[in-house]
């Protein structure tokens, strides 16, 4: 029997939920971290010198990948996942077991409510999560299934079973996560508006998806969220969660799914140099007005029944419309579809939920 | 020169809007307005007996309608004016000629923030008319223009003029807009929650507008503003501002205008009957289950360059497709038609904006 002492409700999914944190440094931050995240499962990416030592804090469950470990498991597939680019955390969802993923950066910590208690950001995700989310038709109240909430006059009936989530994008307290120009244009800028709010995005809308405090269902949607090639190599770079974004949310609209955001907020501690971002994100300032329109406009066929089936057709689409726009499109879009074959490799069962189609059809 | 002891800012768009206010009983509730409404002026549409007394607090400015005006200044054309039902302030929108309307009910009260000062709801709502929309794309902050938000990074740079605002829908605390289903089910349920934000609804999506608390710009959408045929002698009722709030946003995603939803909250004071609510809006309850399919697959044909030609093209859909729904709609599309054929009478020059369509070509 358990000690009554230590009696409280268990934590939400704590066996259906890996955390997924990509780094470069010591995770120090894990400290204040610990009521809320020690109880799951971590994984662990290390990015960069695969020499340096990681240190964990006492207490946590993890495992850990350097560059040498994604090399090792993924063979020449191994090109597909960034380096020196947070990008890699998407490894991290590939070879995790569960049903859930929550990813954050480890630049940011606990944020508190305009109570001032502590926001558990992860719970908040996985409420987010396990309530259905409604894409279809706006609700001014905002999330209908919150308590105290619901849905107001004039919305359909037929709409109020909502549809199953696949995302939960959270937001940022005092550091917002603006672009490098933005950044220059206003450095003293800090986000202290707390929006009590979780909102659907609606069917047919884009939005910039940003992976520093996010979390999703990894059986429904997790083939779609690769973060792209960046970083070491590659023209660009602080696109890959709006890549991921752009691709998860039209297959969601596409397979009926929703995708939310607003709470929980995080504290993100530290802007990142704008001068450095800039040259990062400079050529994905111009591409994305290309890309957008593409996103806007893409349509998957109707026997794409799989989130593989249509990232594959995505990739495919990438290449004949982006590739025309810079040859690192066409790279892209090889590496979207060994992205595929890597999952459905590491994933043969996530694979053979794929419908009918069957591992190495998509080559 | 002004008295140095009443030198204070000079309120927002003074001679540029009307307040509308639909009623049936004397108007105390401007009391608690006094501060904020008495420079603007107020239009009253008085519904039920015309024979009845409507006392309005002294020091307001005023004109007031009753259905023997309606009835005088519109003949026949009054017949698209509904009576014994609050969409009879589509009267006032009419016979306004100012550039912005602000509507509220006369059961709505001065809310407070969670600071606990009184929210001036048409600052707030002037604030939203006068800043640009975002309807193409989401931004995860909310509404970029306000002070202390921005665009975040993956914005795209070339939709960050945004659009005109056409429509400023307000929200209400204490008691919700529920429908009477919901009314039944949750007797006790108040809205609480105050949330910090205003934002676009992204183009293509539909939402229930609520004519409660409710600004827009007259001169860009106001003849489709229409409020229906409803109460008297009609199937349906409580139907009105969802009617024009669906007319009102296929309009402005066509013409490429925005529509915001958030601030500012009014306090609802009082949940209407929801025995005769459920008798007014049952037939609206089913019908729109097919309502909206329609608005949401309508498309306006591109020599649609007006408010009035798009909706006249409208009420020609609504006939054609809802006709056989029931017979309501033939007549509602009818009422449409005069509805814009009343407005260009009123509204000479606002008719000769409406580019290449001459009077009375739509009849």
């Amino acid at each position: 029997m358990a000690d009554p002492a230590t009696l409280s409700p268990a934590p939400l999914l704590k066996d259906e939920l890996d955390i997924v944190i990509p780094t470069i440094r010591n995770l120090d931050f894990l400290e204040m971290w610990r009521p809320f995240f020690q109880p799951y499962h971590l994984i662990i990416v290390q990015d960069g010198d695969p020499s340096k030592i990681i240190k964990v804090p006492q207490g946590f469950d993890y495992e850990l990948y350097n560059r040498n470990d994604i090399n090792r498991i993924l063979g020449p597939k191994a090109s597909c996942i960034s380096f020196k680019d947070s990008a890699c955390r998407c490894f991290g969802y590939m070879v995790s077991k569960k049903k859930y993923i929550y990813t954050i950066d480890d630049d940011c910590f606990v944020a508190k409510d305009p109570s001032g208690n502590d926001i558990n950001a992860l719970q908040q995700h996985i409420k987010n999560l396990l309530s259905p989310s409604t894409p279809f038709f706006f609700n001014t109240l905002y999330d209908p299934y919150r308590a105290g909430a619901d849905f107001v006059r004039g919305y359909p009936f037929s709409l109020r079973e909502g549809v199953p989530t696949a995302v939960s994008h959270g937001l940022w307290l005092n550091i917002p996560d603006y672009d490098a120009p933005t950044q220059l244009v206003k450095p003293l800028e800090r986000n202290t508006r707390y929006v009590d709010a979780v909102m659907s995005i609606p069917k047919g809308t884009l939005f910039p998806m940003c992976g520093m405090n996010l979390a999703f269902d990894r059986e429904l949607i997790g083939p779609a969220m690769y973060f792209g090639l960046m970083g070491d190599g590659q023209p660009i770079g602080r696109y890959d969660d709006m890549w991921a974004g752009w691709c998860t949310k039209v297959i969601c609209d596409h397979l009926g799914w929703g995708v939310k955001t607003g709470l929980p907020y995080i504290w993100h501690s530290k802007a990142s140099n704008p001068f450095v971002n800039l040259k990062k994100e400079y050529k994905g300032i111009y591409w994305q007005e290309e890309l957008i329109p593409f996103f806007q406009s893409v349509t998957l066929p109707k026997d794409c029944t799989s989130v593989q089936k249509c990232y594959i057709e995505l990739a495919k689409q990438v290449k004949e419309k982006l590739g025309k726009v810079d040859d690192y499109f066409n790279k892209l879009a090889d590496a979207m579809v060994t992205w595929i074959e890597a999952w459905d490799e590491l994933n043969p069962s996530g694979a053979s939920k794929s419908a009918a189609l069957p591992n190495g059809a998509s080559k």
